[in-house]
């Protein structure tokens, strides 16, 4: 097999999940999920195509009134969007995925910006890429970008660069003047940013439409600007695997293909529900992003509360990501809080944030839970661990 | 973008099809792939699975009670499989990407034999890899392999040998000896087998079990075999995006982080039709085989009687792959045989099979119809054509 591919980082958040196997005592909040299931009219559009017997191929790029409806969808959160610039994918992951394919060739180097959801690092290796990461900052239990040092590190070797706002796991949300600058220096270095928007409806800082800034309003439809989509966390569909590219219009023929090379097209059945999704949006996006709220103000307070944990409230994402002093490794620590403290969190160090912080460790803790008593008995959990 | 995408071959077959855009006086035999729904059982399991809330992230290999449950079908076909052989993959092509993933570096050289199904090509072609082709030859309607010529072709510099049998287009299988010859020399010279046997229940010439000979029968465990799998033909499930791959165990894990960062999982609703599928295997690809057969020898004799047409009925897999004597480009004669003749025929050109042969040109028809009076009015379509 390739070295490349033997030495991919194993998921440390499934060897934390790993240690809690057989034990039905832990309350889990490593993965990025919440609790609960896909609303049952989005459930019972899939059950009707399947009735009906939409069981054949579909088209590559995805059904074409799919692609409209998205279009549309797209239009009330941003600048009009045409559908030739969309490509219906196997979930957000596999966006990113083709998005790479398309971009990377095997020795180019590609700049991320982390800590950020591993997958993102992975990909390019898996394309034989150079992957130079540029980490943000934790000012106050907050994370802040060092622009001069995304600039200088961005130059015109750079292939691509990866930016994950509102992030996973930090919740740093790039603000639009800081897009500008990016969006002006990749343009003169002729890097392609690959901007991964998934949580950008999952954001309490108001703004326009209740979206966090994003790269599609700050850039021309043929710059060299990819973003990434899915159905997972906005519409709660995990399990489809559905996710959508937009790209520029010349780009999409191309990912047409690869998708045609990686996964023939999606089940046509599940689009039909992520038609249904987009066409009742109001009926389950707001319903969200207001809960998962109402989990970020009662279990960040929680934190900060405890002696030695240093948080602040993200703007956007699903995901309290604190740093606990006195520890140093992040896996072992979290390891120790599924076995002594019946807590499932995920370690920092899963994400590319360095164990070798002075002050402490970095946890990741998803608040996305239908139940926010289960925060609360969470941090009672942690507060006694704590006191041993 | 990568100039390996943009050089990319596009889908010949579609665009045949595209050339019967908004014809509703065209009968379509280009896409592989029955016109039958799936199964209402297996509909049926996903729908209850929809119901009972399935709808989140399911494991990166898969249920284990499905993995478990393909470990059983394949002992009934072939030697028993451990489970941790096996990983669920969304659809036969997303496992072939895979495992290309896996093993094929940029710059290493890979070894296809040809004609086939464009996708196994273009996979190491995304990696960067040089592809070289031992083409099949025609004998009498039927294609032969030159053992010689692949065995010759085959060294320790090459780090993967692709082979489709039950061969899509040509309906070519391998024989018994035939494998037990390519596997002893690929163990020599270090090289790879993936061996696409999605077909390998399509086969109307005995054997055991009704199955085509597999290189899961010649090789051992831990030899350098990945062999990949389908619930779209044998099953009826092609929409649906399932398959799986067998490879040595040790190998499953790395292939594990790789669909993790492909796909995530597939959905866990389509896995639970899968296994109703594989439970009631008796009840369906039986069936599906002995029509397929009726179809084959419906349609092959009718194209034997016309004049300048060359073709034998194939062993195995959905297809008769004919030469039309005469004719000398495939992709430009199937498209007047759209527009003239009103039947949609996929080009031999698109699986790699060479318009220089002076006896005339390729083409392949997939006879998977619920009606074989299609099959019979299409033959019809053509004789008229033929006879102009």
């Amino acid at each position: 097999m390739r070295p490349t591919v033997l030495n991919l980082q194993e998921s440390r958040i499934r060897e934390v999940a790993n240690a809690g196997i057989g034990r039905s005592d832990v309350l889990p909040f490593w993965f990025g999920e919440s609790d609960e299931v896909t609303p049952e009219f989005i459930r019972q559009a899939a059950i009707e195509s399947l009735q009906r017997g939409e069981t054949f191929y579909g088209h590559n790029l995805g059904l074409p009134e799919l692609r409209e409806a998205i279009a549309r969808y797209m239009a009330t959160v941003h600048q009009p969007i045409d559908s030739d610039r969309l490509a219906v994918t196997s979930g957000g992951v596999n966006a990113l995925m083709l998005a790479v394919q398309a971009l990377v060739d095997a020795g180019d180097e590609v700049v991320a910006v982390t800590p950020v959801w591993p997958n993102l690092v992975a990909q390019p290796e898996i394309l034989g890429a150079r992957v130079r990461c540029v980490s943000l900052q934790p000012v106050d239990g907050a994370w802040k970008l060092d622009m001069q040092a995304l600039l200088e590190a961005v130059t015109t070797r750079t292939r691509v660069l990866i930016i994950n706002a509102p992030n996973n796991p930090t919740g740093w949300t790039l603000t639009r003047d800081e897009q500008l600058r990016i969006a002006a220096h990749c343009r003169a270095t002729g890097t392609w940013i690959l901007a991964d928007e998934v949580y950008e409806r999952l954001y309490f800082g108001g703004g326009a439409h209740g979206c966090a800034p994003s790269f599609l309003d700050v850039c021309d439809p043929q710059d060299r600007l990819v973003v990434v989509h899915s159905f997972s966390k906005s519409f709660l569909m995990t399990g489809w695997r559905l996710g959508w590219l937009v790209m520029p219009a010349a780009m999409t023929p191309q990912v047409g293909k690869l998708i045609e090379f990686n996964t023939s097209c999606a089940p046509v059945f599940v689009q039909r529900a992520a038609m249904t999704a987009l066409a009742r949006t109001d009926d389950v996006t707001p319903r969200v992003v207001a809960h998962l709220k109402l989990c970020r103000d009662t279990l960040v307070p929680l934190l900060q509360a405890l002696p030695g944990v240093d948080v602040a409230p993200a703007p956007g994402g699903m995901y309290a990501f604190f740093r606990l002093a006195g520890a140093s490794d992040s896996l072992a620590t979290a390891k120790r809080l599924v076995l002594e403290a019946g807590i499932g969190l995920a370690p920092g160090v899963a994400f590319g944030a360095s164990d070798a912080d002075p002050a402490g460790c970095w946890l990741r803790w998803c608040f996305a839970s239908r139940d926010p008593q289960r925060l609360v008995a969470g941090v009672e959990r942690l507060r006694a661990w704590l006191g041993r």
